[in-house]
This record gives structure tokens, sequence and C-alpha cells, in this order.
């Protein structure tokens, strides 16, 4: 085995920096004569705009620059599914924090000043804020189209109500989950600087290839005329998937000609920022006498607030996941994604598909409960296989784990409590356990989403690899090397890795969907082998055999499974001594089919990861108070690349369900956040978070990277499901909506006693 | 034909940020808490080093770091060829100028207090300056070897004794050239810092990859953890190719962990850095009465002064091109390489072949004298063809222009005056004309000298291009954009390069030896085929066409040589749809062989350049003062890319040729120099400058990009050895060593007079 390649938990060469204070944040960097940037941001949600006065702020002593929408060269609308969100908004306000005008000045207090003095005259008009409302008839629309339902993402499969009419069992529910806030450590921040031909930007970012395009659109020129450049990055979650300070940042530098950085507030980037999307979902489940999940009915509305973002796609992939990861015949999902003056909604680690296993979740442990049968075993009976043929009409084929991580996490969960399963036991009467299940489609759905990378070895047999994927703490600058690393049988320290630079660095795609240790996983190892042909090549020289029977490996060349002696070194010397050189491309895109709009028939995945959690809760039947305990996550991955860093992913992830579960929520009114600040918006603290027992379940998807699939998302997905079920299992009341609050417990376990 | 493609002079994109200031060059790159770096140098030529004690100066308010040889972490030596020269002198003293201590400091006011505190106890030992006297055998051994010649390249071509028994008219002189310097206006400079695992470095240098290897090795790192990236560069001229700054800003930056910058004094760069050659050349030339060359015997001695650096191969490369761009039957060259305690000497445009042309050229006019021909026809009778066998054996056969350069640059001095050719025409006593010619073989000297590329295409159909090759001012940058627009069919506007950048740009070898055209310019062109083949491919299935017919042109898809009305754009548009990315990487080495160690016999370039130089002098025969009035330059570079480039590069060398002639001269006595400054150093002024007529032949090399081949070194090369047959042409005196100083005119004068 490579001891630091595939399976190796080697460090993370970024973690020294960032531990010490040495990594550079977009917020650490200065270049020379560096103004400040800032945003004028709309203070009512719904309005006409009727003019924007800056002269007075233009006036202001250090005031460099002041920018309207009209000053926008190119096209004014950025969005990575429609362009609906305008960079500065013209004509109309949709949102509280939509930006308005931009700001460059000397220092801080200048720019504040400007902002002041800017006069803005709106008039205000009706809003919508309720997503049920949002699609009525005479609701006030939010943008220039006959409604406010955006999209529209429908699935078919079978018949349902011959399904239903063919059921012993019906369960059937709303849930409600809420809106929340990616909490990402480092807020919103970029600095960019225009030579007069290229604007170059440092930024935090997950897409670097995706603002290229954003910020070419917006000055209106060409692509290779910006270079975004990804500052360390201090988390992501999705939420610096949308564009952020890119396009403000590059206007100002354009306009003036000088260097300037902005570095968003708390507040500000709460405000503006993509939150998870609240669901309203109605389920209706029924299965046979048998545990047999039959047949599935969902309506999804999930509120896009004011712009798009990537809600039809968090929709999309909410109704092709709607089922959890069962075998269900007949199925009928519609999902929407609805516009209304609300804060906008957007990716978020899980991508839609965290509040669908709160809702199928729930509803499998009541079907469960109705059958007289374990919340496992019913798992057990209807869980995907290969040869299953998924809610999209795919048949899966390789690496379909969800049985395994059923088995597995059950099975470490009898050593918590032997008996808890079995309903009704009042031996732990504070005390629950549950199960939540989960799969979760690799990559982007049904559509293309390749990501390319360049491989050069230089003189001493080290590499140097060039990615266009974003590491935003994921790690997946170190999996990637280590693939690499794997591939030209090498140590990972002599990998070296560029990364998120589109100046240098092949496009990536985002990194989001849990994609990029499978796709740029892929690419990189499809250029690390282009790039070993020539050595292997003259390895062949060297030691007279066929180029096919040799491999390099541990820094070796071997022939027909055995050492020769030979190093790669050497290999690499003699391919220098003849004038040869070594770099190989690559690229990688999935497999995949994209839905049919009336039926959402397709394979829009190549591979999919599965997961299984059980989760221990106590439940303070006093204050309501629920505390998770313990968590055991069994994780259907393909292959860990490095499994300390999968580890890392599963206590991150499960901490972030934790919130979900139990306390975050961004709380609005008329379209206004009342908790804008992490004094008033709660997040999991060190205190809050349970021990986490990590299984890997390595069933090696044949099309990925030495078997790899992805578990970024997968980690989070689960938990908060888990956790609703444990507060069933612990004092038999169940909460419909998302969080768990004390004061739902309280008021459940109030209603049940009245009912009792 | 495309616009902006090759064959189009377009504007070079760093020429506008360079004559605004805007260019960064390495001194006005800062970096956070930034120290200063100095050297101490020796001012002994030749001495046992006792001691050198560092604590009282360590103690100096500011001062940081003090190193000496014994903190070097890898082994002390650098160079390309052999690492003879140390990082820091540890034992011995070599030349005036050696580095025997590093200093980090605050400020540069503490570093130069830190200088002046180190106290090095040596011990003067005997020296040698003259290198006859180096070759004897009881001269001081600058090296530990059993004596200073470091290299004799011989050439052995048929029987030269017999050659001269045939020969009807024999030649023979000495020649004697000067050491000069490089003069390029920026000095050596660049920062570095280090980050606890990788040295970057920003540095004016040649040859970033070289760097690289060097600094790795010094520190006793991987070479992937030291990413040089070439600052902008005020010139290079052969002077960059050696290691000055960096590995002392690398240990420095090491051993600090903070970023370190160190700018040259121009005293320090001249007293470090290489010079050209000083030759002794002792030169006999035989022909047939009816002006064929039958034999040539050449000794040349070539003073490299202390180190090697380039020495050995400027004198093989003398050697190889010792006869001119003439066939000649039986040749018998030595070309020693001799170290001596003088100022080193190393790689400058010409690299070893001006020297020679100067001889040469003045054998072929004294030859056409006592032939009673015209320096005209003996060129002509005697200039390579296509079939034509070199000295080294090797049979010419494609692009073998210098026929038309001759006649070409003769014919345009008809138009200066047409009756000059005639010998001791009395019409224009102090004018004359004077032709010279020369070859010169693209690349390194029968060894491998790869370059490498990556081409990315961007979504909208322009290009990101990665070359290792550095931009010292000459235009690669331009060229290479030209030749990958060229090839794509797209506008050089959407081609953006990065260039010189070890972590992301594959290896380009030096810019040295007249080969990045060529060779860079080849390897950007396969890169760029390679990333084409995705959409050549995506073209033919829309335009449902065999992509074998099928070209990209001024951004069109052509079929059969006809537009089609599809868009490159439009294409690269549909493989985004399709998830198809579209790069590609390349490298191309020049096909040769190695010279044979007793003959020379070899292939040793796959291609040769061409030229000739016509001038016009007068000469003031009171003062002695030579003027150059006019200079014609014939060169057959194969295909000008970018012909004002061509012309850029023509006038540049023939400047710098000027000064060679007629001014230039680093001036020693005991090793060291009388003018290290441009005070004492001259170098022409635009004054001095003649006006130009250049005239490109394109003599099509079939394996070079677009049939290119090169022009930086040949522009300077046949310039001295045309003034010098011009000045004998205007006064009837020849002067056989460079400069023809107004001294040497007028004692040459008087001598002939006296004669008479």
């Amino acid at each position: 085995m490579n001891k630091t390649g595939v399976g190796a938990s080697v460090i993370k060469p970024d973690a020294l920096h960032k531990v010490t204070g040495r990594a550079l944040f977009a917020a650490d960097i200065t270049r020379p004569g560096m103004l400040v940037g800032k945003v004028l941001r709309s203070k009512v949600p719904h309005a006409i705009i009727e003019s924007i006065d800056i002269l007075e702020a233009s006036k202001f002593p250090g005031v460099v620059k002041i920018l309207t929408a009209d000053d926008i060269p190119g096209p004014n609308g950025v969005g990575i599914i429609i362009k609906d969100e305008p960079v500065l908004s013209k004509d109309k306000i949709r949102r509280i924090g939509d930006a308005l005008a931009l700001v460059a000045a000397e220092t801080e207090e200048a720019a504040d000043a400007a902002l002041q003095l800017i006069r803005v005259v709106i008039k205000e008009i009706p809003a919508v804020f309720d997503s049920v409302e949002a699609m009525l008839p005479n609701a006030p629309l939010v943008h220039n189209n006959n409604n406010n339902v955006l999209n529209v993402r429908k699935i078919r499969k079978g018949d349902v109500e011959a399904g239903f009419a063919a059921a012993d069992v019906i369960v059937e529910n709303r849930y409600l989950t809420q809106r929340v806030e990616h909490a990402y450590i480092e807020p919103e921040a970029g600095v960019a600087e225009y030579d007069g031909s290229m604007v170059t930007m440092w930024v935090s970012t997950q897409n670097t290839h995706f603002d290229r395009k954003e910020v070419a659109r917006t000055l209106g020129i060409g692509v290779n005329r910006v270079r975004v450049i990804q500052a360390v990055t201090g988390g992501g979650f999705g939420g610096k998937l949308d564009i952020s300070v890119q396009c403000y940042l590059a206007l100002l530098a354009y306009y003036t000609g000088r260097a300037v950085k902005m570095v968003y507030t708390r507040e500000e980037s709460m405000i503006s920022s993509g939150k998870r999307h609240p669901y309203i979902i109605d389920y209706k489940t029924g299965a046979t006498k048998d545990g047999k999940l039959i047949a599935v009915k969902i309506t999804i509305i999930g509120d896009t607030g004011a712009y798009a973002s990537y809600g039809p796609a968090v929709l999309t992939r909410a109704a092709v996941h709607a089922t959890g990861p069962y075998e269900v015949p007949n199925v009928y999902a519609d999902a929407y994604t609805v516009y209304t003056n609300n804060p906008m909604a957007g990716a978020m680690r899980g991508f839609g598909i965290a509040q669908m296993a709160f809702a199928h979740e729930s509803q499998m442990d009541q079907l469960a409960e109705k059958l007289g049968i374990s919340p496992v075993e019913i798992r057990l009976i209807n869980c995907l296989r290969p040869g299953s043929v998924t809610t999209t009409g795919q048949v899966l084929q390789h690496s379909v784990g969800i049985l395994a991580t059923i088995e597995q996490a059950s099975g470490q969960a009898q050593t918590i409590c032997e008996n808890c399963w079995e309903w009704g036991d009042k031996s732990m009467k504070k005390r629950g356990l549950g199960i939540g299940c989960m799969w979760y489609g690799i990559g982007n759905t049904g559509l293309p989403n390749p990501a390319g990378a360049v491989v050069d070895w230089l003189d001493d047999a080290s590499v140097n690899l060039m990615v266009g994927c974003a590491d935003i703490g994921q790690g997946s600058d170190t999996v990637l090397a280590q693939i690499v690393a794997e591939e030209l049988g090498i140590s990972y320290e002599n990998v070296t890795v560029v990364s998120a630079d589109t100046m240098v660095t092949p496009d990536g795609g985002a990194s989001s969907a849990s994609r990029q240790t499978y796709i740029s996983g892929n690419a990189v190892r499809l250029a690390a082998i282009e790039a070993k042909k020539i050595p292997l090549e003259e390895a062949g020289i060297m030691l007279k055999q066929d180029r096919a029977n040799l491999t390099f490996k541990d820094g070796m060349v071997w022939a027909n499974g055995q050492p020769t002696g030979v190093t790669v070194k050497a290999v690499l010397a003699s391919c220098r001594m003849k004038g040869k050189l070594t770099l190989g491309s690559g690229w990688f895109n999935p497999e995949t089919t994209g839905l049919d709009l009336e039926t959402g028939y397709s394979s829009p995945y190549a591979t999919y990861a599965f997961a299984t959690q059980v989760v221990e809760v106590e439940v303070n039947t006093g204050t309501g108070q629920v505390e998770v305990l313990k968590i055991i996550a069994a994780h259907d991955l393909g292959r860990a690349i490095n499994p300390v860093l999968v580890e890392g992913q599963i206590e991150g992830g499960t901490s972030m369900g934790v919130g979900y579960a139990l306390m975050e929520e961004v709380i609005t009114a008329r379209g206004k956040i009342q908790n804008p600040n992490f004094s008033g918006y709660l997040i999991p603290t060190v205190l809050d978070v349970p021990e986490v027992t990590s299984i890997l379940i390595e069933d090696a998807e044949p099309t990925g990277p030495f078997g790899a699939k992805g578990v970024g998302e997968p980690s989070l997905i689960p938990t908060a499901a888990a956790i609703a079920n444990a507060v069933f299992n612990a004092i038999g009341v169940r909460i419909f909506s998302l969080p768990i609050t004390p004061e739902k417990v309280l008021s459940a376990l109030t209603e049940k006693k009245a009912q009792s």
C-alpha cells in the first residue's frame, strides 16, 4: 500500500497555516493603494426605486467612486440557473438587502459616511412572505412573471392511486422545515484589482470558474480577461456558490483602476446570502402489511425568497430523492420553487434533501409503528439494492451500500441499549434512540458538470497538480493529491497542488453536490495516467519490459507485481536526459441523463452515496430540552481516500445536523431577519456536539477514483431525521416541524397529556 | 489570414505597463514584514579563507540573520554545467566578488553595517589572470583539478593539412576579443518567502525552472517545495541564466521565516555576473584560386574566469560554428575553456559566436582581397546550401537561407554606394562598407532542451496558455500567443498567457540559444492541437462533417476551405452543454545528436538561422573615431511570427553589436573590474545607433512552428564583423582586436603610414 496514497489519513497541508494564523483569507490580503468597498442595501422588502442621488455622497472627503446600476457595462444580472438577481437594483427592490449602490473610499469611515449620504427615493409596494400565499392568483408578483412559481419539478412513477388502493397502512402528514444559515466562520470577502486589461480577484468562493464568467459578463469583457483566485476560504457549505462580493469588487476596481477590498459584516452576510430553503412537505405513504412500501405522494413547496439562486435545482433534488433510499413502485411528487419577498434561499449542504429526510424518515417510523415492526426492519425491507429501480426509473447497478449502513449502524447501536428499539420501553423514559437513512446522488442532477486537471512531473519525480476544484476546508487539495500519489506510486508529500485559480487551472466546477472527490478525483487520476505514459514507456526501455507489465508503486517501478529496484526518480531522470517532458491533462464528466419534464424519468446521477445514522438523545421533559448524546454514522462512500478527513466531514455534518434539528432558525418578520447575528442565531457549540462513531462502508463504485463517491453532504442529511425519531422514541411525541425546540417539545407533551 | 495570428505585428500586451511604470519588476515587489538581504563579497581574487566571524555583526540592531557556508542545508554549489561555484565560499576565494556571507536586516542601513562588521580572515595566494598562462603546467590552480583547462572541444573534419597543401592562398591571423557586460537595464533582484513548507520567489530570471532546481538542491528540499515566479524582467541577454540572488534569498527566507528582498547595485551586478568570454583566436584559412575554401584550422582559448557558468557550452558553440556559414571540406578546431581568477564569463547573446564571426569574416575579406574578388562573391561561392555538409558533418536539408541574405543585403547596399565594394576606391575616403555573415544553430548544442505548454479553452472560446518560457522583454508571450491564435483560428487578444511560474507552467527551458520561438513555439502549437481535438469533433457533429475536413479560422469553423457560419464560440458552447472540457498539453524537443568527443561529429541542432549584415561606417582619421551610419540586416528566420518584434530584435541586436565592435570592454587589472559602472563602461546611446534596414528572409523551416526558427542572437553576431570589414574598406587598415577604439585606429593608421 502507498503509505500516503489512497486510504491513508495524511495530514492536510493547510492545517498548520490555519491554526497558526498564517493562512491568508481574503480579509488578510492587502494590495498597494487599496480602497475599501461597501454596498448600500435596501431596508424594505418590496419597492419601486424612483431615484438614487449620489451627488452629496460623492463629495464626501475620501470617497473615490460611487456606482449604481447605470454604471454596469454588461448585463445587470447574476445567478447560476437564471440571472434574475440584479448586480445592483435599478427599478425595483425585491428583498431587504438588495444592493442599490457601491462605494469605494480611502477609509472605512468615508465609505460608511457615503452610504449614509446616498439619497434613495422609493415607493413601497405590497409584498408576499408566505410561499403558499405567493402561489395564489392575486399575490403580489416578485418578478415580471405571470406568477411567483418559478419551477415545478414532477416525478411520476407507476400508478400512485392504484398503489394507495392496494396499501394496508397509510401515513399522511405535513412537515415543516425552517430557513437556516450556513454560519461559515468567514463572511464573504474579496480583493480585486484591474490593470487596464485584466481583472484579478482573490475571493472566498466555492467556484472560481463560475465567478469568472459572472464577472466577465457584468463587465462586458472576455472571460479570459478575468482571473479569479480562491483566497483561503473559511467554509462555504453552499453559501459561497452564489455571487457575493465578486461583481461589486470587479466594478469598483474597473472604475477606479485601484485595488479594492470588501469584507461583509456578519449581519450583511446573513442578510444577503442564500439560506436553506424552508419547505412545506405534504407526505402520504402507503405500505402493505408485510412492510413493503407501495405508494408515495408528495407535495413540496420551497420558498426561494426573492431570487432563484439554486432554488430549482434544490427542489429538483428534493423531488428526485423524495422517497428516501427505498424502492417504491408508485410515486407522485411535485416540488414547487416559489418566489417571495423573503431572504433568498439557495444551496446549502444537503441541498434540499435534509428537509426530505426529516419527512420520509418520520414517515418510515410511523409506518413501522403502525405495522408493529421495528424501525430497522422496515428500512431493511425497503432499502435500495443492486438492481433496484429509483424514483426516476434509474436501475442501480453497483455500490448500493444502504443495506450495510443500516445493519452496521443499528448493530453498533446495540452497544448503547439492547432493547431500546422496542416501542414503549419505559426503562429509559427520557432517553431514546432514533434512526435516519438517506441517499444522495453525487454531482449535479442530470446536468453536465465536468472537472479538469493538469499533472506535471518535476525532475525529481515530484509532481505539480493543477485543479479547478476549490478547497473550502473540506480537504479536496489533500484528497486529490492522494489520488495522484496513488496513481503515480509516489509519496503524497511529493504532490503539490494549485487549485481554483482560473488563470492556471482548468474548470473544476463547483465544490458542491459532494462531487469533487468523485469528479475532480477522476479528472486528476486521468491526468496522472496521461502524465505517466511516457515514464512508463521509458521504464519499459530501461527494464526491457513491456510497459503493460509495469506499474509505479512506493516510488519504485514494479514489473509483473514485483519491485524492480529502479526508482521512479531514475525513470524521470532518464526521460529528462532524452529531453522528454512528462505532463498530462485530463477531465471527467459523470454519465447522466436529464430529467423528463413530465415524469422526471432519468438517470440523473452516475452514482449515489448512502448513509444511516443512529442517534441517542436525552429529553428533559421538564424543560423540553433535547440533548444528543451519541451519533453512530454509517456511510457508504465507496472508498475513503482519507479516512480522517471523512470522519471530519461526518463529525462536521452531524454537528450541523444537530443544529438543524434542535436550534437553528433564521427568524423573519415581513422579510426582515430578526436574528442576523450569532447572538440571536444559535448554532451548536462544542458542548452541544455529541460523541460521533463513524463507520465507513466501502462498497466500491466502479466509476469512482479508486472506488470513491462522496460524503460531504450525506453526513448532515439524516441527522435531524434520526433525532426527531429518537425524540419520539424517548418521550412518545412526534414533532413535525424543525427545529425541535424546547417550546415545541413541551407543547407537544402538554397536548399528549391532554389527549391521554 | 488571421489578422492577429502568425505574421501580424500585434502590440506586446506588456508594453503599456512597462512604459507607464505599472509593471512590477522584482525591486517593486513588497511583502509584509519584508527584510533586506545583502551579500558580503570578496575583495581579493584568490585566497584561503581562515575564518569568518559574524558575532559582532549579528548583534547590530536590526540585523536579523547572518549566514555563512556552514548554514547551507544542501550541497554548496551551483552551475548549469558543473556545480563549481559555491553559493557561499567556505574554504577558498577564487575571484573578486565571491560571496562569503549573507545578511538579512530590517533596514538597508543595518544590513550595510553588518557587512562592515563581519570579520573575514583570509590568506592571499598566487592568482592567474591570463588564459594562456593559466594553461601552463605550473600555473596557480583555480580549482582542485590537475590544470586550469576545464574543457577542450575538438572538431575534426577531413584532412586539414592536405587541405592547406592544396590551397592557393592562405590567410592566418590572431584575433582578440574582449570581455563585455550584458548591461541589462535592471540589475539582478528578487523577493523570496518561506511558509514552512514552500519557498516562493519572484525573481528577474531567464529560466525559472533551472532556478527552482538549484534552490531546491541548495536547501536540500524537493523540487516541488520551491516555486519560482519570474518577475517582470528588465533584460537578460544570457546574464540572467546563472543563479544570482535566488539561493541567497531562499536561504535567508528559509532561516528567518520572513520575506526577504535583494536588489543588486549596478556595481555588484557587474562584478558578480557572467561576462562575454574574451577569446584568443588563431585562425588559418586556405582557399583555392577559384575562391573555394579548402581548409580551416582554428585554436580558440576562452577565459571563463573563476567558474564554468556556461563556458564549455559557449566554447563548444564557438567550435561548431567556427568556420562561419560556409562549407569547408577540411576543418581542425580546438576550443579551450580555461579557468582564471578573472571575473566569471558565461552566456551572452551570440553565445561564443560573435567572437568567431569577427574572426571568420575578417578572414573572408582578406581572402577575397588576396584572390581579387569581392567580399560578396567569396561569400556567395562558399556559403551553405541545402545539401551542404557542416563542420560537424551535418547535412543541411531545408531552410538554408544564407545565400538569400547575402544577395539581398548586398543588393540593398547598392542604394548606399554602388561601387564601394571595389577595393581602393578613393571617392569616399573616410567611408566604407563592410559585410558580415553568420549562422546560428537554434537551441542547445546536441543536448535535450524541451519545452512544454498547456492550452485551456474557456467557455467563450478564449484561451489560457501556460508556458514555462520566460519573457525577458523579447516578446515570447506575444509570439507564443500568436502561434496559439493561429492554430486555433481565434484572435490573439483572446489568448492570455501565464509564463515562467514553476508551480503552474511546464518546464520551458531557458530563454536562451534563440530557442523559444522554435521550441516553446512548437510546444504551444502541439498543446493547441491537442486542445482543439474535442472542439473539432464537436464541430463535426454540429455540421455533420468529417472532422478531417474542418478547420478553425477567424473565429469560424471552415469546412473544406469555406466558412460555415458556425462560430468557434458556438462549438465551445456545444462542448460545454455536453460537459466536455477542452484542454491539452504538449511539449517539443528538437531532434539532435550529441557531439563526438574526438571529432565533434553530430547533428547538434535541428535547424539553423542565417544572416548577413552590411554596414556603412565613417572613420575620422584625425580622431580615430568610427561612426556606424547604416546597417542593412538580412535575416533568414524561417518565418516572422511578429515582424515588428523581429525588427525590434534586429535593431536591439545590431545596437549591441555596435557597442561590441567599437566601445564596450570590461577592463580588469589583477581580476578587478576597473569600470564596474556605466560611468566607465560605455554602451551605445541613441546617438550611436545607426539607421537599421531589416530584411526578413522567410525560408520556412519545416519543423518550425509555421516555419519559424529564431532571431534573438543572430541579430548581434555579424555586426562587429561587418564593422571591422567596413573600417578596413574605409581606411585600408584592419583591426584584429575588439573593440575598435579610436586609439587602435589611430595607431594602426600611424603604423600603416610608417610602412608605406
